[in-house]
């Protein structure tokens, strides 16, 4: 007589809910399915449990009975992610950061904060402003997304042109290991020449070489104004022009953002907001915005940009008039994705070049979408030369959609990658673009990032059979 | 009858010729002698061979055989290094990176410059200099010290407190793994989030983990137009304190260099100028620059800093008058370390601690300096928390110099440890310094670095010894 193997994770339920507690002990249907997805296309996974530890030596406690049994566990954050890196593919255990939501220290005398990775960007972000300080990394899912998924992802957003990704203000991180030690990874310093630099290993390590507990940021003072400009251009391909041109012109604007018509015209319906005026001519839009202290400094800037872009082809400049439409102009930018989102099923790319190599990346976008059949629309961080492709699945059959397509994203990436890029900017690779790793590394870097992960998870079991298998 | 072994290194001079050519292989005691030392203290150890190859290939062929054979390599770039980290200890093979320099490109289109790593650092921020460009990162030995070696220590210099480290700048390597292998670790974009972070890890990796042959490097465009003053104090612990009430009135000083009074009045007598005026009351300084692109705004600056310093009881303020004043203060600053070699042997510990501290770890260097009877002179990049203790031999015997120094430097790092910083902010960890490496990782630290080394270089002949056992 056969009778099913009793579940490895449900063997362990008591153990779990000892060491967190039986109301953070989830094995309901309902629950399971909310921790099923993040923001990656339609991919659902369930897992076998969810857990929500509280402390950091509780999350050591759990892996270490994962370690010896061998159980999966899938880290998650908020949830935000668009390349399933939280998504938990094996079942298993899913192991929420919910309830590490403290911030620990803002130290002002220091320009730091000590935070816990379960606080959401916005809310670390305003908690800073608070005290006259600057955090500036800040994604566009900010108001839901995790400090903890931010640096497990090496996240981006606009201002990363001017300040810098996730990794720029990491200086410090505790770290639950697989194996279930805690370690700090470094120092709470600005420099650091002592050792091998294990925090840059963890930023972007995408939760599978350990679970960030605490986290010590850098700060910066915050910039007290802030100007915005969008302008309109008749052709996306000089909007990608004139980005390069205004960096070489001597300018560094704290966003650079680029949208092409439909993103815009998506966004505005999406977010029932007219103010942006939209010519029948108008194809691309670029988003730009400088800050500082010294408002004679800025108008001058935004003067010298106007001078750049105009060489490019430009419709009429909008200069946001106050603060409140700032604000609109970049709800506006901030909801892109979601408005493409509700319009049809899509697979964004995340793909990243030299900037200056940007007006070359759209064109062949396009001409590869032609060749496959596909509409695109682009949108991004032109500044880093950072372009979303969003491929919108539209009248693609199924075939196409799963099968086809992939060649036509091939293209894509080998494109990026003879520009000088590569295949993720700032979204990660996770679950979905982990096939295409290969095109970008070579065998030995493939061998020795699987190396570095065996390290520290000797019996893979944190989310594994994400970034490689 | 007992012969010799024949060295294992000799036995493959003529391959060694082969691959290099001859006129790049030197065994002749006076260019032996050459590589023996850097700039760490007096120390002393002769390679076998010095091997000059010209190319990322013959770099390659040469480790092949020596990864084969198992001899020992130590690569070396200027030999400006503070830590020992290019002294051949165990002998073998001394590989020079002194032909490897040709900057490649300076792409003014995506602001980065491609480079070889035997080149000066001051001659590449002199080439980019010339496009309008920036290349912030300046050791104090940055016109005899190579950008390899920079990457390789993950250097900083004074800019360092505005701009960052080398390792801000770096975006992709050209690296030979030890085991021969030519890869790249990344791609040429200011945002990655494609894998493990290999550029980061190699940075900072002291010539352990592989050697640099190219380097893509961001730059930025050049700022116009700076400031510079000499401050004096009375107290070099108000001097410390002062740094930290300059940031948080929200100013980020371009450099914010810290000098008690030996180190100013040593690098007088050394370099034989006599600029600035010593009042007998006078224990230390701060240089301080701005820098940016309008003047109206430096000023008010300069006047925002004066306001802060002078609640710290400083002395009369120099404001450099002209070019050939701040190139002259610079140079004061910039010789110090020479001063303080010329002066006596010595001892340099390379502190940093979150700035606000800076004026705890300056107390507590004297108070430990009195108990263990050395003098020390400190000075260094104090907007970075970043303190260059030089212990001075000065009148210490033998046993003192070599026995109970050791406990003195150790409870130093001990208090740098407990006010959350390191042992090494910018010049590494090398040979010198690896003994106290344990002060501030435990073993689990120690054990994932080890095992990284092992992943990278299975033989252990790469600058074995360095950094840990």
């Amino acid at each position: 007589m056969m009778t099913a193997a009793p579940s490895p994770v449900m063997e362990h339920l008591d153990a779990f809910r000892r060491i967190v507690g039986e109301k953070f002990v989830f094995v309901d249907e309902e629950v399971l399915h909310q921790y099923a997805h993040d923001e990656t296309e339609d991919l659902r996974f369930l897992p076998d449990i969810v857990l929500k530890p509280g402390t950091a030596q509780e999350i050591s406690e759990i892996l270490k009975i994962c370690n010896q049994f061998k159980i999966p566990v899938t880290p998650r954050g908020g949830g935000t992610g668009l390349s399933g890196g939280a998504l938990p593919h094996l079942g298993g255990v899913l192991l929420s950061t919910d309830r590490l939501n403290r911030i620990i220290d803002i130290d002002d005398r220091n320009l730091q904060v000590t935070t816990e990775p379960g606080v959401i960007t916005e809310v670390l972000q305003n908690a800073v402003k608070e005290k006259g300080l600057f955090y500036p990394p800040d994604p566009s899912s900010r108001g839901t997304c995790f400090i903890g998924g931010n640096i497990a992802e090496n996240s981006g957003g606009p201002k990363a042109v001017k300040y810098g990704v996730v990794k720029d203000y990491v200086l410090n991180l505790e770290v639950v290991l697989p194996t279930g030690e805690i370690i700090w990874t470094g120092a709470n310093v600005l420099k650091n020449a002592t050792g091998y630099n294990l925090t840059q290993l963890l930023v972007g390590s995408e939760g599978t070489l350990g679970i960030v507990t605490k986290a010590v940021l850098k700060l910066l003072p915050l910039p007290k104004l802030d100007l915005l400009m969008l302008v309109p251009f008749k052709n996306p391909v000089d909007a990608c022009a004139a980005v390069s041109a205004i960096f070489a012109a001597g300018f560094v604007p704290s966003a650079m953002e680029f949208m092409e018509r439909d993103a815009i015209e998506w966004s505005m319906r999406y977010v029932d907001n007219c103010i942006v005026p939209l010519d029948e001519d108008t194809q691309a839009h670029l988003l730009i915005e400088v800050d500082g202290n010294d408002m004679d400094v800025l108008m001058k800037e935004m003067e010298g940009i106007s001078e750049v872009v105009m060489r490019y082809d430009c419709g009429e400049i909008l200069f946001a008039e106050d603060a409140q439409q700032k604000a609109e102009l970049w709800k506006l930018r901030r909801r892109v994705a979601e408005a493409v989102k509700s319009h049809s099923v899509y697979k964004e790319e995340d793909t990243v070049v030299p900037r200056a190599e940007l007006p070359v990346l759209l064109k062949g976008v396009k001409e590869i979408g032609k060749k496959y059949g596909f509409h695109s629309v682009c949108y991004g961080h032109a500044g880093d030369g950072n372009l979303h492709v969003n491929i919108i699945r539209g009248d693609l059959t199924d075939e196409q959609w799963t099968g086809s397509l992939k060649n036509g994203i091939v293209e894509i990436f080998h494109l990026v990658k003879s520009l000088g890029g590569t295949i993720s900017g700032e979204h990660g690779i996770g679950l979905v673009q982990k096939e295409y790793l290969p095109i970008v590394f070579e065998p030995v870097q493939m061998r020795l990032m699987q190396q570095i992960k065996s390290i520290f998870d000797p019996n893979n079991i944190l989310n594994a059979g994400k970034i490689f298998d």
